[in-house]
Order: C-alpha cells, then sequence, then structure tokens
C-alpha cells in the first residue's frame, strides 16, 4: 500500500511512520522535513504535493496547530489563526487529495479529546477538533468509488510531556494505543468513524 | 432583562423574539433589519453593535451560514467561506461580547443536528455545528462572573419548508419545541449544554 503521512516527523507522526513502513511504502511528508515538503495552510502547496507523490491508497495526517491563550483576551483574528490550520489544513487535504486517491482508499484526519473535554485556554482547539470530527461523518457520506475517510481523536499522549501542564488530571494515552487508531483506520474497514483514544 | 438577539428577522430569530417580547427588553439585530444592524463577519461591525446597544444581559444568535455544495467540487475557499460566518461570526459575538455583558448573563448560540446527522452537500455546515457545540463546552469553563453559555442544536424547523429537500427524511420540529430550548438558554441555570432539538 502507498501511504502518505503528513506530519511524519511529529510525536505520533513518527510513531505511526515507525509502524508502518516495513510493510508498506511510505511518503513521508513535513513541512520542512520529509520526502516532499508542504504547508497544509496553501492550497497551492497541497496540490504540488499530491502532483509530486502521484496516486496513492492512503493519506494520515497528523498535523495542524489550533490557537492558545485565554478565552478573556481571545480575538476573532487569533481564533480564525487555529481555525485556519489545524481545521481548514486538514479538510484541504481531503479536498484536494480526493482527486488523486486510489478507488478503495482511505484519508485519516487528527482531532482530539478537547472536543468534549476542555481545559484551560485550548477553547480554539476544542472548535477545530469538534469540526474535524463532524467534518469526517459527513464526508464519508460522499466520497465514492469505496474511499472512506476517519479520524483519530487522541487524549494528550504520552510521546508529548510539553503538554501535560495544560492538560491536569489527563491520563496521558499510550503511543502503542495510538497507533493502533491510525492502523484500524488505514488497514480496517471503518468509514466516517470518530476513533476515540482516551 | 435586556436581550440582544442577533438574526431577529429570520425563521428562528422571528418567533424567539415575538416568545420573549413581552416580558422582556429586547434589541433587535440583523444585516438590514432591526434596531441595530451588524454584519457578523466584520469584528469593527459587532463592536459598534454592542457600543450602541449599551451593557445587556443576554445575547441570542440564530445567525449564519454555511458553505452549500457536493463535497467533490468543493474547494478550501468554499469551505472557509462557511468557517467565516456561521461559525467565526457566531465565536467573535461570544469574544467581543464578554466584554460588554453584564454579570450573570447568557450567551445563546445556534447550531444544528448536521454535527452528527449529515445529509448530502452541507458537510461545511456539519463541521461548523460540530465546532459550535464544542467550543460552547469549552467557552462555558472559562467565561467569570457567572455568566453562562449554550448551544441550540435544533433539527430542520417546520418554519423553513426551503430546507426540506436537502433534509430528506428528517423530521422538522416545531417552532414551539425550538423556542423553548432558547428560553432554557436563557431564563434557565444550564451551562456549557448542547441543547439539542430534534
Amino acid at each position: 500500500m502507498k501511504i502518505i503521512i503528513v506530519g511524519a516527523s511529529g510525536a505520533i507522526g513518527k510513531k505511526v511512520t515507525a509502524n508502518l513502513e516495513s510493510e508498506h511504502e511510505i511518503i513521508k511528508v513535513g513541512s520542512k522535513s520529509g520526502d516532499i515538503q508542504a504547508d497544509i495552510k496553501n492550497p497551492e502547496s497541497i496540490e504540488a504535493m499530491f502532483k509530486a507523490a502521484g496516486n496513492f491508497d492512503a493519506l494520515i495526517s497528523t498535523v495542524g496547530s489550533g490557537y492558545f491563550g485565554p478565552l478573556k483576551g481571545m480575538t476573532p483574528e487569533n481564533f480564525s489563526t487555529g481555525l485556519n490550520d489545524k481545521l481548514l489544513g486538514q479538510v484541504s487535504l481531503v479536498l484536494i487529495g480526493q482527486h488523486y486517491i486510489n478507488p478503495k482508499g482511505s484519508f485519516t484526519l487528527t482531532s482530539g479529546i478537547l472536543s468534549e473535554d476542555p481545559v484551560f485556554a485550548l477553547s480554539n482547539l476544542s472548535a477545530v477538533n469538534g469540526a474535524l470530527n463532524s467534518f469526517v461523518i459527513a464526508a464519508a457520506a460522499e466520497l465514492d468509488k469505496g474511499v472512506r475517510i476517519n479520524v483519530v481523536s487522541p487524549g494528550v499522549v504520552e510521546d508529548s510531556p510539553q503538554y501535560f501542564p495544560a492538560f491536569q488530571g489527563h491520563i496521558p494515552v499510550t503511543m502503542d494505543k495510538v497507533v493502533n487508531a491510525y492502523r484500524k483506520s488505514v488497514l480496517g474497514i471503518v468509514n466516517g468513524q470518530v476513533i476515540k483514544v482516551y
């Protein structure tokens, strides 16, 4: 299977890549590293990435950031920043990628626990994650040629201790569980699912 | 109670206004009608609206549109259009309005059934509604001085028959049920709730 992993050098992307690369052809995409560089905030850059990669069987996206800051001082512009990165960026990978993916292929995006279990100063990411979960449910019903789409929604992961202080009382999830969620989406049969890992 | 209703001339806003205006001071806001005109896509316009309205006890928003079109032909720019209207517009009412609302006041936004029950060609609104639901859960935990926030998530409403063809198999919800959801949010004690009307 030919699998594009966008965010292959991130905490999650690294472990997913390591897990899949012995059995599959992996094309690593990063903003500055990997086999191909792409900026998910730029549709032209995404288009160029797909043209360079050629037709593929699965795309895994583990990228995107949101706005970090208390609600009290947040401006519409701050909020918009997060929408344009983790949300619109990942949705753009699907909107553009649907024209390059092979029949029976799959898209796997990444949201997160904040959609239903918020923490201080990350309300923007709560919104972004909620949007991604609902988008996937809707998009699954419209993709044709047997193409599937799912989203993995992890809790704070054990390999990202820098986020632990922001996630007070949250129990970090093991990378093993997280990696298996991506395997389930790519190699399994599920479609239109929010695969929760927490 | 002094209540600002943004979208007071819409199908839902009209009925909510009619229900509340005998007991409360209502300030109607519309893009072209009402006591004050405002464009929710423009933060300066929102700021001017709050300055003109003065301090208030409750804000109800029943406005915002999304992008309508099949996933197959959708571009990142199409998707972004919807994010900037119903999602960012309503969130901006809260981000800016939090500096004008009275202690123990409330915000009530509007999402919709598509967050979990999608229909063809409205995947953008599924995402928008999912984002609004998750934003409200997170924002409720950060608003201070006893200010509450909820979101009403209605199914297709009986007063909007023009949408029935897009919602095949959905049972339109009565305006009476919808109006009571807004009453519950504004006059009740609930906070951080997605009030589903379907």
